[in-house]
């Protein structure tokens, strides 16, 4: 049976990564399991380590080994997956049962993004009219299988999508990755780059380090760079003069959560990158696709994680500040709809209240 | 002759510091030179390195062993009036031109803080009534010690003005370091924060990092912590973030140039945070001694130093970007005066056109 079900996703597995590009993606799939790319090595060592398990999945997600909302959700869906595979129970119900205390933990990694409690109860949710243990073992699979399909079709869509904003010329800034490192193809934020780029637009991208983490200057710049797109890294103080400069046209930005009104949930450093876009009358896009929504919960609803304060007083293992310092580690923040210009998504460029995408979404 | 000058400079420099605490401080004299802490390895070491001639002082400022206007200026005088002192010229014209070259080589260590050419020049100018030559290399020593007694005195002055404007339980968000490892006592914008805690009042520190150089994280929390200064280190991205949550009530910086009209040179980075106090009503002074202003020059004749892109693309030497990514590193930016609350000198508490000030200046 195993050796059936690793087959199966093996073959689709493959099918499901149609890159026009030898694009370096941050999964794969070898030996009958997922491997990740472990980014918080790169760009400097591309290490894969094997995802088995609802354990694997939940420690690599918590230690960002992956990190991006879009890959985040992959993950933990077949994280999931593979952790019902193991599953010895023969019962309906009590396999159903372990699956969603799996899928209860792994969601718990990391509590703002919305697409990682999304995606596990997805794969959760596939289980309901299925008929005997085995068979909901290949549903679970092939449905973590379509979510990561499913965040491919929504890529590229949102990269259409945004591209149409794009001009010939433009220079564009953007926060932390959320470029192919982030998803399972052209990324996010910078599917629309990407797009723009193939239509033959000239575009520049500016990439901010992004502290405490560093995905900007690690992850972003390596994947275009990779893609012979012209970025030029900037220091997470320097935004203001950039713009005071006249040096960016637009910005681009992902999204870890965007709730009913507009509220944008992202990255650290996304909210004062709004309010000097709103003072430069720069246009500030949000893309994201349609699983980032959250339109149940209310803004004091949503828990901002706070991370170790150790990765604000060290960068890559280096001391930079005296012993024993206080130090504060919000890993998001909240940016107000007044300053996001559009919202891109997988169903287009859209704004609040987003009613067309409610009713799509069937909320 | 040269014993007798050093033992005089010698003499005054230590009356010259009249410290309350035993704060670190960021030059000495020891054995007839100047000793300067090498402020690149805090606060990881502690190595003190000699200015015995202009050449130390201008590779010292430029390459930020020292730091911060006041302290640049001071370091300046000195290595202009050591480098006098080795002359071997004995007639007066040719020292006083082989001086003034030397505090032109100076003057060219950094480009954009003011204080560096103000001092150099007030160093050179102070020979033009000496009569011999050995008279003027004591003249030139007196006047660079005058120079930093200037601004201890000053650094006092501002801290007095300043800590009006603090109230009992204040949180005061400073970026890069303008305390004393900038100056030579109390420091320019943590000269009130401590002169508010000593007349009794409760205040706290949130330190930005402050890319590239991380004075912030090296410098400003380092001082304040050995000072007890209750003090909290964030990233450069987080300053939007904690003004939103309400955990700033004023920002209090540094300055490295201030114009006529109001508009404040100051550290990459100065400008975002005074777009994002404005926003949130947060009060932004500016805080320098006199000798930063700078009536005479138009903004568009100030160069902007755009230093190497290596400290961009590395932190504390090891590299966090892809190998030959480009970068953008200009260490200053500008914050036009409508961002400013006020602007703390040593003549009090100003606003532009600084009409009373230029008078007092004499410009």
């Amino acid at each position: 049976m195993f050796l059936t079900l690793f087959r199966f996703i093996s073959t689709h597995f493959k099918a499901g990564s149609p890159s026009p590009s030898e694009r370096l993606k941050p999964i794969s799939w070898k030996d009958g399991a997922l491997e990740v790319l472990d980014q918080r090595l790169l760009p400097n060592k591309k290490v894969w380590l094997r995802v088995t398990c609802s354990m694997d999945a939940y420690s690599y997600i918590k230690t960002m080994v992956v990190r991006g909302a879009p890959l985040i959700g992959v993950v933990a869906a077949f994280g999931v997956a593979l952790e019902a595979c193991r599953l010895r129970e023969k019962d309906p119900s009590a396999f159903r049962k372990r699956v969603k205390e799996a899928a209860d933990f792994v969601a718990s990694a990391r509590p703002t993004a919305v697409n990682l409690s999304w995606a596990t109860h997805r794969v959760v949710d596939s289980l309901s009219n299925a008929e005997d243990v085995e068979g909901m073992k290949l549903r679970i699979l092939q449905e973590a299988e379509a979510i990561m399909k499913n965040e491919e079709a929504m890529s590229r869509r949102m990269g259409e999508s945004g591209a149409a904003l794009i001009q010939d010329g433009d220079t564009i800034l953007t926060h932390c990755n959320a470029g192919a490192l982030a998803t399972v193809d052209l990324g996010t934020a910078l599917a629309p780059v990407r797009f723009a780029i193939s239509q033959g637009k000239k575009v520049k991208v500016v990439a901010t380090e992004t502290r405490p983490a560093l995905q900007g200057a690690r992850l972003t710049t390596f994947e275009l760079m990779e893609d012979g797109i012209d970025v030029m890294l900037i220091s997470d103080t320097m935004v203001g003069f950039v713009m005071y400069r006249g040096l960016v046209s637009k910005v681009f930005l992902g999204a870890d959560r965007v709730l009913a009104d507009g509220t944008v949930i992202n990255k650290i450093g996304t909210y004062q990158i709004a309010v000097l876009a709103k003072r430069h009358g720069v246009p500030f896009y949000s893309v994201f696709p349609s699983s980032t929504f959250d339109f149940s919960s209310r803004l004091d609803q949503v828990r901002i994680e706070e991370r170790d304060p150790s990765e604000v007083t060290t960068i890559r293992g280096r001391r930079i500040a005296p012993a024993g310092v206080k130090a504060f580690n919000p890993a998001f923040d909240v940016t107000p709809p007044e300053l996001v210009t559009a919202y891109i998504t997988d169903r287009g460029i859209e704004h609040p209240p987003f009613e067309k995408l409610a009713r799509y979404l069937q909320i």
